[in-house]
């Protein structure tokens, strides 16, 4: 869902699984399974997937994927770390474009991303409950992206490009929490996230013309 | 997830199970196993639920459970159509009070409502999946809502209360996407979606004082 690069920059689950050896055979093969997985948990989501039917998917032994990812958490950590790299430099690309334009050219790239968004979205809804065990990860995500956006929008006011004046972290916090949703509609029927998030960010922030 | 009496009014699915006695207690049963099955798609998903952990639940026998909801996707049914026939007066409510003030009633009483709404969110974010058991009512939802909230938006504009002059179709898109995303942050950490779809709703739709 929403922006995975600054989404989920920083917010990786301490328990994450770490690279098992130093040979590119073995980094292939955990690209491969953390790629299924990504499948499996975008469709079934997290409780409903199993390490059975992503050895299943790619014509591996259950023994193999478990070489690899000894339990199905240390699993998700992989599949949640994947944006995890990317992108840590949003509020320098901010400063000098603008916080608007900034989350538009995440929304596009986005759009080649529909099994990765789906993941997130079904994996985010699931983790809502308490106890589910990307449920820590969630609340880190949401306070570090609240965080940044909220930052970068005072900075975009403090700078005269945006004219809206209410409370910059409950403005972080509706773009989010309307990325969200725009992108659940966009995987159901297509329909334009960018366009859906122009129109949203113009009117929570109202940049000036 | 959002709005529930309104969403989901109207979007029963054709294949919908229909009450199999005359009899109190059979509707009764039928009663329980819907609020079971609540919490258990809530909590795994429609997908990862299964009627033996409904049953579990419960201390039902399996017979028991399927003698009333033969099937899982008998049982998805009235759990999606627990909200229909509620709240068809939407359009009148709105006319008398305004849009904003009738949508956010239904946020409000949302909050009694968390397992409800979490089933939903969780459902809904399986649901964009064209293969899902559910897509069809999800395509249904979006379009009997957005229709109904278009209207109620473009009357409150002809009647002088709302300034906005974008699309009706656009902003009520807007208004079932931040209320979908709001939900979902309300369900991981109680930030307040009463205050959070106020400001939405005055950002993009901006009532006159």
């Amino acid at each position: 869902m929403h922006g995975i690069e600054v989404f989920y920059a920083r917010v990786m689950p301490s328990d994450a699984a770490h690279p098992r050896g130093p040979y590119a055979k073995s980094a292939a093969r955990r690209a491969e399974i953390v790629a299924s997985a990504t499948v499996v948990f975008g469709t079934h989501g997290y409780r409903g997937g199993s390490l059975r039917q992503i050895a299943k998917q790619l014509d591996l032994s259950l023994t193999t994927v478990m070489h690899h990812f000894p339990t199905k958490v240390s699993l998700l950590a992989a599949v949640l770390e994947q944006e995890d790299a990317a992108d840590t430099d949003f509020p320098a690309r901010a400063a000098r474009d603008g916080f608007i334009p900034s989350v538009l050219a995440i929304v596009e790239r986005n759009l080649a991303r529909r099994e990765l968004v789906r993941m997130f979205s079904i994996v985010s809804a699931e983790a809502t409950h308490p106890e589910h065990e990307a449920h820590a990860w969630l609340l880190e995500r949401y306070r570090a992206v609240t965080e940044t956006y909220a930052a970068t929008i005072a900075d975009d006011r403090a700078r005269g490009r945006l004219e809206a004046d209410d409370d910059p972290r409950a403005l972080a916090d509706l773009v989010i929490s309307g990325w969200e949703g725009i992108q659940i509609r966009w995987l159901t029927d297509d329909t334009d996230p960018v366009a859906a998030m122009r129109l949203l960010l113009t009117g929570l922030l109202r940049p000036r013309a």
